[in-house]
């Protein structure tokens, strides 16, 4: 476990399948008054991890609202074609960065019919 | 437990006190190509549900994306004046209505750290 | 929604299908201490809820401790006959009965891989 | 994070104060057919995981059924001293090892009222 200084993690399982969800499209906004600003766009590694500049505390965080958002729609039908639109097509965390100096860490357990997400360090 | 013709059903519990959400502040939309559109705002009830025409099944649901948004952090002040504000100040649920003729029920389950929201019928 | 007067009622939903557990075997017992003693054994209904006497507050409850074991491996076996043994093979909660008079509901979620259960009224 | 080879760790967070659950008693046993076979016993350190030689898979375990027992009353008594009986004394989780060469992890999130626990690897 790294101490990590600051920054945002996002972590994502599908717990119906037990497999990290590798490939999935994520991405994470700061929620401004003049609207959202765009901190990480990509998709999760093997582990299920997202490796970006913000998750490693090198990109500076401001306190405040903050929306993290999984397409668990497409990663679902990456693996199974005929699926059509799921129940919960965007998994969506929305959050508040307290304190900047904070690692969060948001660990999305998920399956096509609901989540959960407690927050981690 | 009632058959329900269509319609969304808003429930919350707080899992750390073991408390029903009783007049938490919610609100549930529909979001439309052109932006979000209103479906029902209020408090929940004594139970911790949302008595409103659209959990009955009284009002037009159409297929598509939709968030019930719930006020999570200015429910936990109302109860402890000394806080200031928490991780989730909002817990947001983004779904999907597939079918406006099923019913959608939404039992969320909260702490100030986080959710467990699986769709209940 | 009905005023239960004590009892304990058991439900079960697949949250990676969506749907209710019917069909599966579940047990309750009070953990005495010379042992377990057998409260209730069934199968699950329709919508996933035990129908049986201790459920309806018709069977004298006592504190203390007790379990509620779900049969999740081999009801996931029935529906998938290749599938083999399974990580969580029976989910478990064991819990206490605080007082006596008053209702306790345990609504699983579960998938092959884990659960989540908390307390409802 | 470290390629376990085989082994089970265990972890916990109190997910209504968001803490890592320090100091409390848990203890892991194998469900063999003549009883129960104590193989960890220990409290969790300051990140709220098992540190024992069972976590680091340097004893060997064996296919089939185990319970991992999380010792959540007296924990959460030990930080409020005026706290009687909790719903969830011991929260428990039975799972099976499928293959003694892959590691289990169990990362279990706990209130008062209930509990989440996917597998995580």
């Amino acid at each position: 476990m790294t101490m990590a200084i600051g920054g945002i993690s996002l972590h994502a399982v599908d717990v119906a399948s037990g497999r990290p969800a590798q490939g999935m499209a994520v991405e994470l906004v700061a929620l401004d008054a003049g609207g959202e600003r765009l901190l990480a766009r990509g998709t999760l590694g093997a582990g299920g991890a997202l490796d970006h500049p913000v998750a490693r505390g090198e990109l500076p965080i401001t306190a405040g609202a903050h929306e993290a958002r999984f397409a668990v729609g497409a990663w679902l039908r990456a693996g199974d074609p005929q699926l059509g639109r799921v129940f919960m097509e965007v998994a969506v965390l929305r959050f508040e960065v307290l304190d900047p100096a904070e690692h969060v860490h948001l660990p999305l357990k998920f399956t096509r019919w609901g989540l959960a997400l407690f927050r981690g360090s």
